[in-house]
């Protein structure tokens, strides 16, 4: 449709496509609700207003219509899914834009992975905006699949829908002026930089803002979000699955700060967004419990987020703008009835209305490249006392403990009676054969083994287990999907969920993921004897040498206060 | 200045430039005051906060700073004075930067015109923004300087200094698709595109918004500018010397849609600059006659204009952006006490603290040409009854009369004594020998003439007269001044202005232009007998066919209610 076309309509010369009647304006621009009628032609709204006529019109029974939400820092991957997939659990939410770091799928694939995810957008119903991962690898304590460079990350740029530089998590390169971090950020100048800088306050945080980023989502306190607020950062208040920052810090929200703050949900499992939804939850809960004015609480996920990223196009209803529309019945708990997308109605009563594409996976290579012939569990006992990874339930950060090892035969093993299991983190990119082997304490199988390769941040196969042979029945297991998630007791395979897309996401219905998913920490509860609510998840994290205090990769154990590997035996 | 070293400032490694102390922050990021420290490196500021060491300290007695102001729509032209003489009247108010559109100046000079503007900038201390000036000419009915379609437009998007498209002012022509406005908006897509539509109301402002026109600036009435915000444009109040809107527009402002809302100042005389200010006038009588708060209105003419015209790096006080500060003492009552711009203090207690440069005023060829031979003001009567343009005190519209005329020897005359006095608009641009000539009620010289080249769009060369030879005089005294304001009786030229750039603007300091212009003021009411304020003012605008009722340009009368050109006799 041409602008002429466009203005044609708006004018009143010639017919819309669709004029919504009955209907509750939210005006996100002036903050207030009012009764109208909405036209569109093609993708856009092109009038606001009464006296317009149309092909097809639909009485929204005096229902709401806010601009469809946005959710301003999504890793996709955490979904389990691949986009399209992604795009039925949110859409049905009201989301229909969301800013996505591919930064996992990055990490196993490089630029591959990235384009991947650009590509299988196409085959959802969601516009799907990318900021380039600017963190892969994580350090150089690891074997990642890729290392992007900033004439790497450059190459995107002529991709329309890459916008900007993903979270800087390497603030410290920033703060000390590292010059490959430099240039990653000299690359994307002019455009947004999102942060990433938990804890950083004072002068480290005045350079962090002086090198241009304008945002950060890791706050946790409204002490530290207000400190980078009155520096100008824009602050994305998340709730994740395993980071729940939203109930501690509405207290910051004020009338004078609302437009510097948006919503994200950074990694949400599929449970997670299936029953409680995406950024509209943080919306329904922000009102409920923060007492937020519902026009504020939805503006945070609409108009604020926009305008951080420069998507004029989009995050109000207003002519001239896409028709994405977010229809709802309680103006206290925003709940998306009805779905629009550029015009076209996407999703009814939590379903969508359209048929998703499925990924392109043939597109990536297969990711697990393993040399077997490399790969022991046994450790030769070099002591009598090793360190162990204390893994703490529901947090990221872990203890760096020291305990008397169970040896047998001259070798150190698990002590599950102990609740000690060995640890082992395979290289699985490149074949390089690089093995790290440890123990940790805290996930409480009292048998076999489990193993995944979602493994903050570069994605190595992880297994933990009670003996060397579940844990070579998992590990084997987790190559046959081609990636993905298993438990396992001795040779019998109890449980598993393929991920064939990077090791990292399902190419099945999300629902089918969320039934595995389900299943998996099920056997893992009843029948090995797990403690935790779901040790996949803490497993996920227990090879991230960015998060203190001991790590395990596949270079070996890595004391992250210390910033540097360190041998097992003490 | 290197990022590099920008940051190592910033995390206190190496000393900053500057450090201003014992100051209270205006934050309009989170709308709160506070007092802190202030660190500069360059143009920068890199540090807020307690810690920072520099060459050179200022201790600011505990007086506000505020980012420097911004004044979001400006035609310097109507200052009299080129960019850097209009530099030194708005910098001392705490203005650095402007968006101007030099629309005066390229009806004259076309191209070359608005490339002056932007190299005479250089000579000033202040940020000039040009936007693209839409329409020249105004409209087919006159003869202007030069022609700009969308092709000579684009050439300007090379210079960093031109952000988006001025005011465009042919909104029939966006409504009903004009082809070449068209084409100007799609030259600019993806840039600001600002709006000028008073009235405009229903579907065709869905059209205009439709067409990306995101801002307009000549709201009149609460309700339109109402309208406007919720249809997604962003208003910009207006306090002219000649449209005095900022009154009758602050009850429109609430802390839910003031985001949306921005200053301007549109066209202000050098007594207006002077003695009241730029837009600082408007934030003390919005705080003072609009009791809003004081953070709200300093935003409105900061952040907001900012972040319209994505000038990402000034707008606020924060690390990274610009060090450019208004500091001032009475929170109720902001008067730039201090001005700084880019670190560098440009201006103390009223007066500029810097040299300016003049302007390159041989950069641009004479602009009066005008051949003579076809210039005669004698009307041959042709009837008994003639049109009459009745010029209102203080309004931009006529109304359409029809008078008896004065006949004497065959010829249609002036009448003093009824307040009827003759009237041409000779074109200067091309020699092209186009004289219009009529009559006009209300402007009230008891005799002698008044002449000059600023006459909205084309700025022809206008006289008013109570005779001929006076007239002559008039005429012949501005092509020998190469173009400016003359006051004269028979042959005694009592009064001049001298505008030799463009005819429109002074090489002179702003205060000897402002003393002149009082002198032809003076003559006009007390040696001619005017009994307008300002004979000239008004003057400039009867030639302007774009505004009701009756207007005179080269090629003749125009009724602009019918928009076409009518004879003079009835």
């Amino acid at each position: 449709m041409t602008v002429t076309d466009r203005i044609a309509a708006a004018r009143g010369d010639t017919p819309a496509d669709l004029l919504l009647t009955n209907l509750q304006l939210v005006n996100v621009f002036t903050g207030d609700i009012y009764p109208t009628e909405i036209a569109i032609k093609g993708s856009r709204i092109i009038g606001i207003g009464s006296g317009y006529e149309a092909a097809d019109t639909v009485d929204l029974g005096g229902r709401y219509v806010a601009p469809g939400l946005i959710d301003a820092h999504v890793h996709i991957e955490s979904s389990l899914c691949a986009p399209p997939e992604f795009s039925r659990a949110v859409l049905t939410h009201g989301v229909t834009s969301v800013i996505t770091d591919p930064h996992e799928i990055a990490n196993v694939h490089g630029l591959d992975g990235i384009r991947f995810m650009l590509d299988s957008a196409k085959g959802g119903a969601l516009s799907m905006y990318v900021m380039a991962s600017s963190c892969v690898p994580a350090t150089h304590m690891e074997t990642a699949g890729a290392d992007l460079d900033a004439a790497d990350l450059q190459t995107l740029l002529d991709n329309p829908w890459v916008i900007g530089l993903a979270e800087v998590m390497n603030f410290p390169g920033v703060v000390y002026g590292d010059e490959g971090v430099l240039e990653k950020l000299d690359a994307f100048a002019g455009r947004p930089l999102d942060g990433h800088c938990p804890g950083l306050t004072g002068q480290a945080l005045n350079a962090y803002a002086a090198a241009g980023i304008g945002s950060d989502h890791e706050c946790t306190t409204v002490e530290e979000a207000r400190e980078k607020l009155r520096l100008g950062m824009v602050i994305f208040i998340r709730e994740a699955t395993n980071a729940h920052n939203l109930r501690p810090l509405l207290p910051l929200v004020t009338p004078e700060n609302s437009r510097r703050i948006c919503w994200c949900t950074d990694d949400r499992q599929p449970a997670d967004l299936l029953d409680d939804g995406s950024i509209d939850h943080m919306i329904r809960v922000a009102i409920r419990e923060g007492g937020l004015d519902p026009v504020t609480a939805i503006r945070m996920g609409t108009l604020n987020t926009a305008e951080y990223f420069r998507l004029y196009d989009r995050g109000a209803l207003a002519p001239g703008r896409r028709a994405d529309l977010f229809v709802f019945s309680d103006l206290d708990a925003p709940r998306a009835e009805l779905v629009y997308r550029g015009g076209q109605l996407v999703a009814r009563d939590g379903a969508l209305t359209i048929t998703l594409s499925p990924p392109p996976v043939t597109a990536l290579p297969h990711s697990i490249n393993i040399n077997w012939d490399a790969v022991d569990f046994s450790i030769p006992a070099d002591g009598q006392r090793v360190r162990v990874i204390g893994s703490l339930e529901n947090q990221l950060i872990t203890e760096h403990r020291i305990e008397d090892a169970r040896i047998e035969n001259g070798f150190a093993v698990a002590d599950p009676a102990r609740d000690i299991l060995k640890m082992a983190v395979i290289e699985r990119h490149h074949a390089s054969g690089n093995v790290g082997k440890g123990f940790i304490h805290g996930i409480g199988l009292r048998r076999g083994a489990i193993a995944g390769t979602v493994a903050h941040d570069h994605h190595n196969l992880v297994v933990i287990g009670a003996d060397d042979a579940s844990m070579m029945t998992a590990a084997r297991a987790v190559e046959r999907l081609g990636g993905g998630l298993v438990a396992v007791d001795g040779e019998r395979v109890l449980a598993e969920l393929p991920l064939p897309v990077g090791g990292l996401m399902s190419d099945r219905p999300i629902d089918e993921v969320r039934a595995a998913l389900d299943r998996l920490l099920d056997v893992a509860a009843h029948e090995l004897g797990s403690t935790l609510h779901d040790p996949f998840m803490a497993m996920s994290f227990m090879a991230l040498e960015v998060i203190p205090s001991l790590k395990l990769t596949d270079i070996g154990l890595v004391d992250v206060d210390r910033f540097e590997p360190v041998p097992l035996f003490v």
